[in-house]
């Protein structure tokens, strides 16, 4: 019969979900572009000696219902266990509006960092909630907008210490009572820049002989003890005073401010945010008033808009590696943002006296407990603690853990004859009696005076969380509207494309996102027997085995859990082979004028010193200042760090050559994989040379960005640095960690393999060479209007372009700020600013936007030109015109408006959609204002008074 | 020591989460309000003749936690195996999405229906592209936004085209392929309205026999026909030719317009909405243009608003029970709409493409699957299908269906030997060998040569889904932007409350809706045998215990899915009570002016007369004309309908009495449910002499809106009634069924069983009492600005209130329109309008609003209140002023203002929010002009491309 099969693909995922243009847009696209094909085009910008010689195949891509089906099944691999074992790790509850209006929300996940203040209001506001609560549980006057995890937090804050400590010392104390992996970590990052870590107990401190010392608070045996004195003897011997503290126990117990720290670090994982077999978590930092320039990391503040109108940004923009490129000490960028923003929730929803139930409620319940084993005659440690408790059973330690297990409970154990107990808020009277099962005590929960056994000097003075956003009603219906209210003040990839050079914001689609929501990826506790995350296992093995596909290398670790972390752990693993191989002196790294600020202070953080490579006219590595350096520093060198293809969007021909001249000197070649997405499937950094990259799974491999993280920045190692990759004390290798946990943060795994399964070799493939269509057809339709910068020697840009907007500073007294801003009257967050050249703009579409997305962005472009156009010719106002006065605001419109130019011209330029305008909450933000008067806690009840209508 | 535990309940969902006042706030109103406690006020509010004795007691409530834990478990009963039973719902894909940003997206699932267009664009346009889907795949011109299920829409479109055939027949002709629910509702819907059904082959249709007939297509077997003949035969003998038909299959096959049927209705399950074990899903229905006046339920149609731009309504809604009340044949109200927007997304994802070739694998697989079996020796029927096969096994039946479960499938059971099959989205090679094996074939699913058996005089020959909507980029990113966008053109509860008299809009909470998305509930077929459906059956036995403990009924039946459908199937019950006792004559019903339109449309259904029974001057029911009434028809009276408390929102202290009045004259009480928001702990239904009351569990029990359905409406009945409860052909019972599953809609019941879970008895109690305290408040604050209509003897109002505005028609040309408008300035829905009493707004703000949203709402109506002193004392012109312009919108802003009134004034009136101000996308819209000018589908290309910027 008639009938015929036609020719569609309902479930190609990578074709009809994730690509954005459709086959007939690519036609039409090419056709601007000037190639016959897309191979044509691909082959004019992808240099043939760089070409993958055999085309990626991962088997036959999977449907997102085949992929969810896989999903589940690897899923049912991981076994769901009670987890006491602590450690910095705790069960918690999400409150299910938060899971599903924030965790579940794109208008949160799909979020930037918000560096463009006036598209990010409602982020700014619930990060500086964060702030305020971690400012107050602390008793510290200023914190920042989130950390990796607590043991980089801790590394974080014995440099900071250094920084700030005016001691001559070089040494550095860590009580033995903290976490181990967050000594492990700490000893990482203090070998390379020559610090000495003395770990002991805390009466063993000699103030005298180190610029710091940190302090673990409950210990991690559950010990409480107070600091003051400790901290006192620094302060005398000017050395700085650093309590890690579990931000529930603070609730309380005395903060580390009232003991006088000048440093406070922690986890906010146990505010709701699940454990994630480690992450990823919010880690916390705070510190006193005047130390608050030294601090690393983003810190949310409030400044003023250009009407005067309380506006929140990033302050402190302009320190570290920003400034101090080669002095950095830090190299912290991405942030675990919407773990802090859930975590900042969770402590709203609650507030200051759900907060304090909470805590009181775990800590009576360790105190029956302990009871309960006390009473069976076993002896528990210490005497007075919050929520942990120590146990040491000798010989029968191996049939107490195994008997817990069988009974559903991981506990901890503590060297060879103790167990560690940790209760949190999942725990239930059920679950004691399990654990005095486990002791082999048959008990009833039966129904206790409350009792306490926290030492009454340590018993806290200080109120906290007092500001009214702590105190606004708490039905669910009034928290559900503030988060509304919040995540539409934002723009995020939900509502327009982001064109974030070298930032990949592209499409993190439902079905890789569900698989992070289920129990069995998300209630894990970093440290369970290998035997229960059965399903990770197989997860990270078959992910990692993709991933070296993909980049040409032997091995991955997944331990870094940010991309600049990755930077610090492929050093880290180049110096390690460079001591093994007797070479420990090698501690040059040639890095390229244009390279991320990243590079620098991971290279200074590994101790090597940073030597600048001229860029050519062209932006290309300047190949005989390369040459020349690397043979002046041939005996010193370690390697070199280059991105390919190149900051500039291009992919350089000489890039062989570069590695080569670098191995020929003794150096390794790190390259940066921030631009990855140009090279899936056409080209890998392993077969250039490379010895070592990090990958951005938040940027190539679809993990969302969360509004300024999570992120994930796994290396790809060749086979002769595998033996160094990071180890970890739980999971063993000979060389120290760079994370808390052994993986990262895997709970954002699924989501990268979930890509990678969808997507198949081919997709992936499909994807990179449209990414470069897309940024080709930008460039091609910009060219006239702007510059395009550099393009490679086939006349073609890479996966994003540049575009010069210098001369108008002189032209039209415009400036690339003006143009960013006045994007955001025309719907966009603006592309990457300034950066690799100042007055630029990096623009990266990524192949998830379709052709009427870029046509948006490209005449809202296009009629900015014209507005300059205006200017230039005199026809409007140098400094009174659409883009000085950008971005506009409904309150300009409901005021009287005196302008040269019309409400609509103003508030609808080409590209703002009509009925779905979005609309900026504040006009421009004051930077400089803000880092003078600088706040960084919500404003007072006044204020707030004031700005209510 | 000196810890003090803490007198707060962090996990306390019923007054920390759930009722929006805090105590504190409470403390306030109840000032205001002038009642000493809440006690005090419930006393004053709430008879005590009528109070309950005993307080709800449901054992301790659950946490949030806890509920999630318990659902699992119970949700761990359900056995998810496959389902391949067919006869009329399929397995399908819910595209990932489409399930996160619409299904589990407050946005979506929170808003009311869509009777206030200008807030609701956004849902419209949603609507408005099902009904073009629906209209282009069966062929017919017009087609309204959803029914209950396909078998209510098949009695619909009996009793419709009695309406509009002109033919004198009184019999109806079903098609004896059509699935066993549909003809089992025919029958049910047809006995009281005297129609006689005759069940045949097509080939023994006589014309002029009847008013109208149906068909399926395909036939519940699997069927294909052409109904051309049949149809022409009806049309010569003037009468109705209707079609059922999947409207998947229509993609390939001849629609039901081309052969010339004037009506189709169908289910749209298949597209993307999940099984449920039989629901919530949209059924549908098209018919021709002329008869667009006489189909029922609601239809989005395309009108203009006041500065003549296109803008989406609801049309036609004078039809029906609105003016038609005692001659309603119909009570459609609630329909299906968040699962018709799914739907229409569905299509939309797929595109006509997709669609087809979905249609085609399946047709294929289901030819390989029968090619099979024939091969194996079966025999298979019929010669051409499309997805669905009947296979004559003979004795071999029962194996085979056993051997199939044991293979993880469902097979259908078609009479004593033969077993249907039919396949669907989610078939695999795998399901089709397993299907083999449960035939006792073993062979592979070999890679066929692609073959159709289908009919070829069938093929399709028309186009569908040409409008572009169908067309547009199919990239996820572009699919998720569509959603959000037209999420943000609405305002639901996750924005702002919604005071909807009678419709009780209150938190539906995520912990509540998570479960509904598992697919132990919802993969589920409605017809699985009953041991893989243990967890429905506990909690539909557990829920149904506590609402006869609410209620005070004996039984449950979870039958209808809707309101009116309770009420339809409550009188259905009292009827069969009165047949068995041999008093079938008895057709006389009481019931009050103030009734829900639906009550008289639901008697006239069931064939009873209705005789209206007049209100006193206090809206209370005049008890003397009752009296009189009842006994004038005291040998013929059926019944009486009233609601309690009244829809004047009083307790009226008569209630006893009228029911006392109805039983003495031989009568039964149906008590509508509708208010039960006010009862719940304190009063049931049942304690007052009511024998059948149905419960709105999208109301009073936490099932969100959805935009317009889903709802619930089971039926509670006193002892006496219970055999008389609708039965079902797959479940049994003596009567006949009301909907299509025997459930009605069961997917829905974790949330209102988890809302009964999380608050307890007492919780449940305390709503109550405080959805009467918000009330009382609203009605304070607002008395003496506005005449607050009927109050209870104790001075106070129930769970709602009644403000009278007609004097301000005279005193200044103001309508509640207007005002109705004007709040959607201030950032609110409407209160519910002119009913029960023209020219009143009905207030009912539920227990979930806090103080401070009642405020907002309370300071946004007295500022309404001076806006009308304005015009009354001439401060502004009477046609031209902020409440006849009202809404505003961002285009006024933009355009030049010419109003004698400011930007501001205009636009940001008191209760509206400044920076999170709502816009409404259309000024005012002009109902009438739509309805002169009936457009009901997508409109035209050029009209598109005009709307485009």
């Amino acid at each position: 019969m008639s009938f015929k099969p036609i020719d569609y693909l309902p479930y190609d995922f990578a074709n009809r979900r994730h690509i954005g243009p459709s086959p007939a847009e690519m036609d039409d696209m090419l056709k601007v572009v000037g190639a016959n094909s897309l191979d044509a085009l691909i082959d004019e910008t992808v240099p043939q000696s760089i070409r993958l010689e055999q085309p990626l195949d991962f088997g036959k891509p999977k449907s997102e219902r085949e992929l969810l089906h896989h999903m589940r099944v690897t899923a049912s691999k991981n076994e769901v266990l009670t987890s006491l074992i602590g450690q910095g790790y705790h069960g918690t509850v999400t409150p299910p509006a938060i899971q599903r209006n924030i965790l579940e929300n794109p208008a949160w996940y799909t979020a930037y960092t918000p560096y463009q203040p006036e598209i990010s209001q409602g982020r700014l506001e619930a990060l500086l909630n964060y702030q305020t609560m971690v400012s107050d549980l602390t008793g510290l006057e200023i914190a920042n907008a989130s950390l990796l995890d607590e043991a980089t937090a801790c590394a974080e804050a014995m440099t900071m210490a250094q920084r700030i400590s005016k001691s001559k010392a070089t040494a550095f104390f860590v009580d033995e009572n903290c976490h181990p992996q967050n000594i492990a970590v700490i000893r990482t990052r203090a070998a390379p820049l020559g610090i000495e870590v003395i770990v002991g107990a805390p009466e063993a401190l000699e103030a005298g002989r180190v610029f710091g010392a940190l302090f673990q608070y409950p210990g991690t045996y559950g010990h409480l003890r107070d600091f003051t004195d400790e901290i006192a003897a620094l302060h005398e011997a000017k050395a700085i005073g650093i309590i890690s503290a579990d931000p529930l126990s603070l609730t309380l117990l005395r903060e580390p401010g009232a003991m006088g720290a000048d440093i406070a670090v922690g986890s906010t994982q146990r505010f709701g945010v699940p454990l994630g077999y480690g992450g990823p978590h919010a880690a916390y930092m705070a510190t006193r008033q005047q130390y608050a320039r030294s601090m690393p990391g983003r810190i949310v503040g409030v400044s003023v808009d250009s009407h005067g109108n309380r506006a929140y940004r990033l302050s402190l923009q302009t320190r570290e590696q920003h400034i101090r490129r080669e002095k950095a000490t830090s190299n912290v960028c991405t942030a675990q943002a919407l773990l802090a923003v859930m975590a900042s929730f969770y402590a709203v929803f609650h507030g200051p006296e759900g907060l304090r139930a909470i805590a009181q409620r775990i800590h009576r319940k360790t105190v029956r407990m302990a009871k309960g084993l006390e009473a069976a005659g076993f002896h528990v440690e210490p005497e007075t603690y919050f929520d942990t408790i120590t146990v040491d059973v000798g010989l029968l330690q191996r049939g107490v853990l195994q008997a817990a297990v069988r009974e559903g409970l991981n506990l901890r154990r503590v060297d060879d004859s103790k167990v560690g107990i940790t209760l949190d808020e999942r725990t239930r009277p059920a679950t004691i009696e399990a654990v005095w099962r486990a002791f082999g005590i048959i008990m009833k929960d039966e129904d206790f005076r409350p009792e306490y056994r926290l030492p009454e000097a340590l018993e806290r003075q200080s109120g906290y969380l007092e500001h009214p956003i702590f105190h606004m009603n708490r039905a669910e219906t009034e928290m559900m509207r503030y988060m509304r209210r919040l995540a539409d003040r934002d723009l995020a990839l939900d509502r327009a494309m982001i064109p974030l050079g070298s930032c990949t914001m592209k499409l993190n689609s439902a079905a890789e996102m569900m698989p992070i929501s289920w129990r069995e990826f998300s209630q894990l506790h970093p440290f369970v027997p290998a035997d229960q995350a059965a399903g990770y296992a197989e997860m990270i093995d078959d992910l990692s085995a993709k991933l070296c596909d993909i980049t040409g290398y032997a091995a991955i670790s997944m331990q870094p859990n940010s991309g600049a972390q990755g930077e610090y752990a492929g050093l880290l693993t180049i110096a390690a082979w460079h001591r093994a191989n007797g070479e420990g002196g090698r501690n040059i790294c040639l890095i390229p004028m244009s390279a991320h600020g990243t590079n620098p202070a991971s290279a200074n953080m590994v101790g090597w010193k940073v030597v600048p490579v001229k860029s050519a006219e062209n932006g290309d590595i300047d190949l005989d200042d390369f040459r020349e350096k690397a043979a002046k520093h041939a005996d010193s060198l370690a390697g070199c760090m280059i991105t390919y293809p190149s900051t500039h969007g291009v992919f350089e021909e000489t890039v062989r050559e570069v590695c080569e001249i670098t191995h020929a000197h003794g150096g390794q070649v790190y390259i940066d994989g921030a631009n990855m997405n140009a090279m899936v499937g056409l080209s890998r950094p392993g077969d250039l040379g490379g010895d070592v990259s990090h990958l951005n799974l938040h940027k190539t491999f679809c993990i969302p960005h969360g509004g300024g993280g999570p992120g994930m920045g796994p290396i790809g190692v060749k086979p002769h640095l595998v033996p160094h990759l990071p180890g970890h004390p739980v999971t063993g290798g000979t060389e120290g960690p760079v994370s808390a946990a052994p993986y990262g943060s895997p709970s954002l795994l699924p989501i990268s393999w979930a890509y990678c399964l969808m997507m198949g070799g081919e997709g992936l493939t499909q994807a990179t060479r449209v990414a470069i269509l897309n940024a080709n057809y930008i460039a091609e339709r910009l060219e006239g209007a702007y510059d395009v910068l550099y393009r490679g020697a086939g006349g073609r840009v890479a996966h994003e372009c540049i575009i010069d907007t210098r001369p108008f500073a002189e032209s039209a007294g415009v400036t690339v700020d003006d143009i960013a801003k006045r994007l955001v009257d025309c719907g966009f967050h603006a592309p990457t600013m300034s950066w690799p050249v100042a007055g630029t703009l990096m623009i990266e579409p990524t192949e998830s936007e379709t052709k009427a997305e870029l046509d948006r962005f490209c005449d809202a472009m296009l009629a900015i030109r014209d507005e300059i156009r205006d200017i230039e010719q005199g026809r409007i106002d140098r400094d009174n015109n659409p883009l000085k006065n950008a971005p506009h605001t409904m309150e300009d419109l409901v005021k009287d408006w005196d302008r040269p130019y019309s409400r609509e011209q103003g508030c609808f330029p080409p590209g703002a959609f009509r009925v779905d305008k979005y609309w900026p909450p504040v006009n421009r933000v004051d930077n400089a204002w803000g880092d003078r008067h600088l706040v960084c806690t919500c404003p007072p009840m006044e204020d707030y008074a004031e700005a209510a209508e």
